[in-house]
């Protein structure tokens, strides 16, 4: 009855009728990058629906600006980090693995490897550490009465504080490293045969060797197991079809929108090209500079197709850069994509760019650079929606081939049109479907039904171990018995007919 | 663009704007019984949206009564068997397993259950054999441009009407025989540590011993598992979580409805029950007599409480029927558990009654007879939500304490009303979503983005064996290796010492 009650309260405040009554209270943990800008249309949504929504904030934050007007309330913590510490962490973690690691031998690159994995560490382990010391904030925390934690997992210790405010936890995420954290602490199963690990740059259709190399990585994580609800940030459009369990919930597309008019000079540039249309190119939100030699390359490349393209590019301007190229430091990207004159996207691969082009159908050309950029490109070129360039090693003329393809061969267009279809033809809404968990755990105080029993199983336990060793026991005992059985009568029958022929 | 302004069609046509208009040709897979029953709700929504649908009746079927007006199309088939040689199949299955069963011993059981499959084979072949040699039929259902195949897999040989006709089929089922279609024709991973076989009446739960015994069933299926969509007749209100696919979708509870006013008179006698309130008590569709003895044991045990009781009993008035029971050859039963002075209901256990308790909060004492029965009835249990009482061995003490529990101990009705919530809380209603993936199916032709990999692999592909096989011969080669230049070192020391130790 609650439940019911609770729907319909925040239905009429969510139509407007009252507002900023207390429906829900949610802290939301903090969180970098693209996933703060996949973060936001959900909260925006739940702030649409009346609920309070509270977002943790370390002070070296570079991406959650708490200097902006914003709807939701900010609560900042002091860290041991300032912002430049941050931002070169954040450089030479991408410097090393756009330019550095191909020139490096085994060790070295385990070393840097090691090396970049302990910053990131570190930085986490600062940021817990200053949350912590903050008694003041955790004070507030305490007599916030939160009803639920909302949390992209990318930066952990969420757990603890959930532990600590005793309130349940919905994650978000696209997926963790080779699908660890939902496989070992979302007990979700995965057949290394057909389910690729994230970020291996495999297909679910593999072949022998590749699938040597599909193992299955091993870690622990009870805490991270206690989450009612996992929404994870992908769906069959991109995803291949893996087994999930109940409390999975596939909102891929959460931030997509249909396309809003141009600004003046933008549509003014996009109509200008004609039949042959534009390319839409950007390599995200980080990605702003390249050496020269490769902005020439690229240039000259784009230079050489009819269309006309606009490159998000903040570095110098190249030699090589032709009429038909227009260089800008920010660009609409959703609203270009989905213009009807845009023929392809040049993209690095991020997740929200690909979404974009799924939603608009829009073909596309990856040039990778790290994370899961490479694995989000393969998954595209697996269903024919891409060609992949590679950044360090690519020349003008394959640039240019990859265009060609991309917009004159029609199977690229009719494949990013298909799956397109697939992401809007779902029964909900990714954002209401990821909204209506939301609400769903703080109307309910959790979603155990949805939890399966292997959370409570030990290892051997889940594997049948103990039942086999038991059945094995079982079948060796009666082999013994048997045997034995066998050798008194053998030797009964020996000693009796020795000891007849003996008589005899 | 098809597939939107489809939606469109169908949803304007849905309205009532405009009737009749084709849609989508459905073609429906002939069933018997409950399978029946819940098949109905989600055709008169296909007819609502201005689908055709057609149902495909074999000429000796019970259930489906092609004499009373319908607004689907019947298409009847002539089979070499008749109505009653169909009665008397069943009804030698009941009594087998309702009374003969316990009384067997092991050799007796399994003759007579392999009697009673194979009876029922042979009715399936019987129906398929019929289908295939009625010509006129075959050459109406080849013309009839059908779309997609609805199919409850209860009677096999749907798959090869589909590949005749060369159309998709989705499939609505509650379960298979421990699981075993799903397992190995969907290709759900089922770890049996956490995931009893469905009918083991273990719940997820298990101790060492049940974990013995919950094995794994071996088939084989490559043609069920070209099904797009498996529409499966439960949800996390009932079922235990598991895992599952992503073209697995959980409709539990698709033809629950809200509660219409009773019948004057039943209406009378459920008031008169004052603030003691009402028990509803239905061995189902099937069950509709029993023993003597029987019966009297539950008529003087239901004499013993305050409540009303409304029992549908078409059988002799047991001598012990106390005033406060009153006999009906039908009750209104979705209506009679809608209802506020409803305290409990006396269940055989079957999905569909089941469902109506939850939908409504009701909680149940179960008298289990045969099929999933007793297993639903141990899932209803390990929620809390019921008690179970045994046919054949209750006294009429049993029955009145069980009675007592769930009317007077208040943890029943509120775990019944646990986990009617859940059934409530939804994103979107049971019903809607399989019309949904059934017109899905429809608008792009199958649902292939939803298929696993795991379909196209061999079974030691799926397991990893070619890899851990692999894996190991590498092991195997370096040891080998290693063992022979070891060999080749010491022979060579050895000899070399000896040969000097010669030479001295």
């Amino acid at each position: 009855m609650r439940g019911r009650s609770f729907i319909l309260t925040c239905l009429i405040f969510g139509l407007g009728l009252v507002r900023n009554v207390n429906c829900g209270n949610i802290l939301v943990w903090y969180t970098e990058g693209s996933h703060w800008i996949n973060l936001k249309p959900v909260l925006e949504t739940l702030l649409d629906r009346g609920h309070n929504v509270t977002a943790l904030v370390p002070s070296s934050s570079l991406f959650m600006d708490v200097s902006e007007p914003a709807p939701y309330h900010y609560e900042t913590f002091e860290v041991s980090l300032t912002k430049s510490d941050v931002r070169n962490t954040m450089e030479r973690f991408f410097r090393f693995w756009i330019y550095e690691a191909q020139h490096m031998n085994f060790i070295e690159l385990s070393k840097t490897f090691y090396k970049t994995m302990t910053d990131h560490l570190e930085m986490c382990v600062a940021y817990c550490d200053g949350l912590f010391k903050s008694e003041a904030v955790l004070n507030r925390l305490r007599e916030g009465k939160f009803d639920l934690m909302f949390v992209d997992p990318v930066y952990p210790c969420s757990e603890l504080v959930a532990e600590m405010l005793d309130v349940p936890i919905v994650y978000t995420l696209r997926f963790s490293l080779a699908h660890s954290m939902e496989r070992l602490c979302g007990q979700i199963p995965a057949p290394p045969s057909y389910v690729p690990g994230a970020m291996s740059k495999l297909t679910d259709n593999m072949t022998f060797s590749e699938r040597v190399f599909s193992g299955r990585p091993t870690s622990f994580c009870e805490m991270m197991g206690k989450a009612d609800i996992w929404l994870i940030r992908t769906y069959w459009d991109f995803d291949y079809p893996r087994p999930f369990l109940p409390n999975f919930k596939f909102v891929g597309g959460i931030h997509c929108r249909p396309a809003k008019p141009l600004p003046k000079d933008i549509e003014e540039f996009v109509e200008s090209s004609g039949d042959d249309g534009v390319v839409v190119f950007s390599l995200g939100s980080i990605m702003n500079n390249m050496t020269k030699e490769r902005a020439n390359t690229i240039a000259s490349a784009l230079g050489q197709i009819p269309q006309k393209v606009l490159w998000r590019y903040s570095g110098e301007k190249p030699e090589t850069l032709a009429p038909n190229t227009r260089l800008y430091d920010w660009i609409p990207q959703n609203d270009l994509l989905g213009h009807p004159k845009t023929k392809a996207f040049i993209t690095h691969g991020g997740t929200n760019g690909i979404y974009e082009a799924i939603y608009h159908g829009v073909p596309m050309v990856g040039i990778p650079m790290f994370a899961d950029q490479p694995d989000n490109m393969v998954h595209m070129k697996s269903k024919g929606a891409a060609v992949i360039m590679d950044f360090i090693s690519m020349e003008t003329k394959d640039l240019v081939d990859g265009l060609k393809a991309v917009i004159n061969d029609p199977s690229y267009k009719e494949n990013a049109m298909r799956l397109s279809r697939i992401h809007h033809d779902r029964p909900i809404h990714p954002r209401d479907e990821a909204v209506f968990w939301i609400e769903f755990v703080m109307r309910h105080k959790g979603a155990k039904h949805l939890r399966v029993q292997a959370h409570n199983l030990t290892w051997y336990q889940y594997h049948s171990l103990d039942v086999f060793a038991f059945l094995l026991a079982i079948i060796a005992l009666v082999l013994f018995i048997f045997y034995k059985i066998l050798k008194s009568c053998v030797v009964r029958c020996c000693f009796r007919s020795r000891s007849k022929s003996k008589k005899e």
